[in-house]
């Protein structure tokens, strides 16, 4: 845990999701104000004991998710052997959503860890970032992928809509695996 | 797996090298040679029944390596729940393995999908990639990571003894593992 003089961002989202069953996530009964339980606002996609999801309040592109642990860990190499499972179990199965939602199938997947490999946020998080096909604008600065990439902020409008979306797909996609497993 | 006339070359490291109990892998009876199995040399870590890593042949830094599932997957939204399993717990003790051999406790896990994203090998993987400390010339093009990162071809001497090290560490990363559990 963070100490309280220079609190942890995503343990406060931690803090204010408790873990929810995921598959029933795009209910209808999920609650619409949902993203002001923190400041800045959240927009979470996922929230299981040990893992979440929540959407990149400055995006490189629309859709740009951030995979975390719940426990407070700064690397990757600091997470237990539970947690590397649960993590690696849902980056393809978020890899999945989002390319359904968004329409992209191009997507990086990024890990940082320490200041001289771009960690901003010392809590491990995994970056899910989709590539919409390169104009001859973008393909200039193509693959620059921190620093000199082009982030936006979130509008909290749009950014609920897609949390929705991505919620009701992941529950899809969890209900696929389900009958996958049945066959 | 890939068809004859367009051979995946982590298809013919898979196949060059069976699984093998990484545990014993740095024992002093690990073959020399044995990185002349393919064409080009492959430099092999780890070899399980679902997942590889080994050095990569075109390195941005000393120690950048890559973990693939054996199976042949285009992306990562095509492997199984059990190989994603096993890929998320890979990654944490080859960081591990990796900070430890090279010195460098920065690095970047990086896994690209498809043309836009930078995929060049249609064979699902992750890089792990050491960040030693920027210099101010280094800082310069920090963070471009593909396209027009400093890549440098592998050298065959110096890759046999770092590969040997990796081994080493890996079979004393798990000797720690195991050892953890009993507790």
């Amino acid at each position: 845990m963070s100490s309280s003089d220079s609190p942890c961002p995503f343990c406060a989202i931690a803090e204010a999701y408790p873990a929810t069953n995921p598959t029933s996530a795009g209910s209808p009964s999920a609650d619409d104000e949902a993203h002001e339980r923190t400041s800045p606002s959240a927009f979470v996609v996922l929230s299981t004991p040990l893992c979440m999801a929540f959407l990149d309040i400055m995006p490189l592109s629309p859709g740009h998710i951030l995979v975390t642990t719940r426990r407070h860990h700064e690397k990757i190499s600091d997470v237990s052997e539970e947690e590397s499972r649960e993590l690696g179990l849902w980056l393809p199965r978020l890899s999945r959503v989002l390319a359904n939602v968004t329409g992209v199938w191009d997507w990086n997947i990024v890990q940082n860890n320490g200041a001289a490999a771009a960690q901003v946020v010392p809590h491990v998080h995994f970056h899910i970032i989709p590539r919409p096909a390169l104009t001859p604008e973008l393909r200039n600065r193509s693959f620059t992928m921190f620093g000199r990439g082009q982030r936006s902020e979130l509008d909290d409008d749009e950014a609920a809509v897609l949390t929705k979306d991505l919620r009701k797909e992941l529950a899809r996609e969890l209900e696929r695996l389900q009958n996958k497993e049945k066959l």
